[in-house]
């Protein structure tokens, strides 16, 4: 069943051309649980040749909308808010995204994630999310 | 001198290769003040055909650090830390941030964005922001 | 009418025992806007002799309510989540929160607050937030 | 030596005016770990009987503070700035706000904190948060 889930999942960011743009992979999904990996290329950073930090909130977003999706009743959800702290430079050739829910009701989900940058096999914590997923059309309007 | 720190803004966008795979400009930079346009393209999109969210952070994330950055007296900073609450899908032809200081001091600038999409020329604003600008090396360590 | 609103308001106000033992006043209050102020005491304080940094929270999280509400169809309405910043100490012998609504949908009012320390007469911001206002049974289950 | 950390840390909180007046415990303290206890009274409430979201806020706010402080080598710190989402009405006799430390660094530490409501026995999570705390003259100038 949660093979069927994350094949559910990977149909789902195959139809996101930003997401394949970019070459997110969603590497584990349960319910209440997600991890989206990203291998990072030249193209994915900033300045100072750390992961832009559009990349690392890219993908805290997408795995908290699959954390908060995988604990809701409803078919299609979208990310209402969330907040995101940077704790160090994203610095690595992978980045990993994990995501699992700490509170869901019927209208909304309250998820947080860790966003990790693995280099030469070390991981690192490079920042952490807190956010809302709630049902397609229920908050933007 | 709002031309120069214009054309400063640009090369710094210029050096961030994320930006460049976007597609971003800025069109507007003065003290307390940065404005970055989007031509949207289809690998922004998500699988409902809205702009990606992540793209939308993105967007005010940077303006957010553009902003700040004009009203810090150190050279090189970064964003530390960002709320985003999304109102609207992103629908339309560009996407447009507008951020703004609302408090600078030594150390730190807290800051406003909002994001509109442009539609048929018709702007509504699809999602707003608050976050913090630190001198680069002050928070992330 | 506004005054009608006002009236409304304050009657809350006078409903909740917590604002009672703080002291709070809804000093204006129209669709799209609300300002509560706070007589500041000696038992609102923290141990530096600043205002609490809680009690700015409840500030402006009571006044991010207040303005949501009347912004939303519904009747009764609760603060969904927020974020805030703190930016200097609260010292004056008032506080002034001033919220307003950003963004109002059926189901949700995406509202900031800006609260000023009066000293000596003097305005001073020293916090400000966003969050969002939902309709009472919405968010929490 | 966390039997003296603990000690420290209520004597803090016995210097907090706001504190005393709400009537706040310092239940747990040690590297990294912190938590706040509240008999809940009539006089925290809000208009629907439940304890007002700005003494959910308050707790949290200053178990973050806690924890955060528990890991900077400076002596004073305050919060920086932080985001809670609200869950479930906090109904109860007694409130708990558990907070730990996800990152510290040489100039701020991120925490989150969980506020539970222990209702005949029974503990409830009615609000999660994630917040940044700065040694005190860092952020506010």
């Amino acid at each position: 069943m949660n093979a069927d889930l994350l094949q559910f999942g990977r149909r789902i960011l195959a139809e996101q051309p930003f997401s394949i743009l970019l070459g997110t992979e969603l590497t584990a999904f349960e319910p209440g649980r997600a991890e989206l990996t990203l291998a990072v290329r030249r193209e994915h950073q900033q300045q100072h040749g750390f992961v832009h930090g559009g990349v690392v909130s890219y993908l805290a977003d997408n795995a908290l909308t699959y954390a908060g999706g995988s604990a809701l009743p409803q078919q299609g959800v979208v990310t209402s808010e969330y907040k995101i702290n940077y704790l160090r430079p994203a610095i690595g050739q992978t980045l990993v995204a994990r995501a699992s829910v700490q509170y869901a009701g019927r209208t909304q989900a309250v998820c947080r994630c860790d966003v990790f940058a693995v280099n030469q096999g070390e991981e690192k914590l490079c920042a952490t999310a807190q956010g809302t997923i709630v049902p397609l059309g229920a908050a933007p309007e």
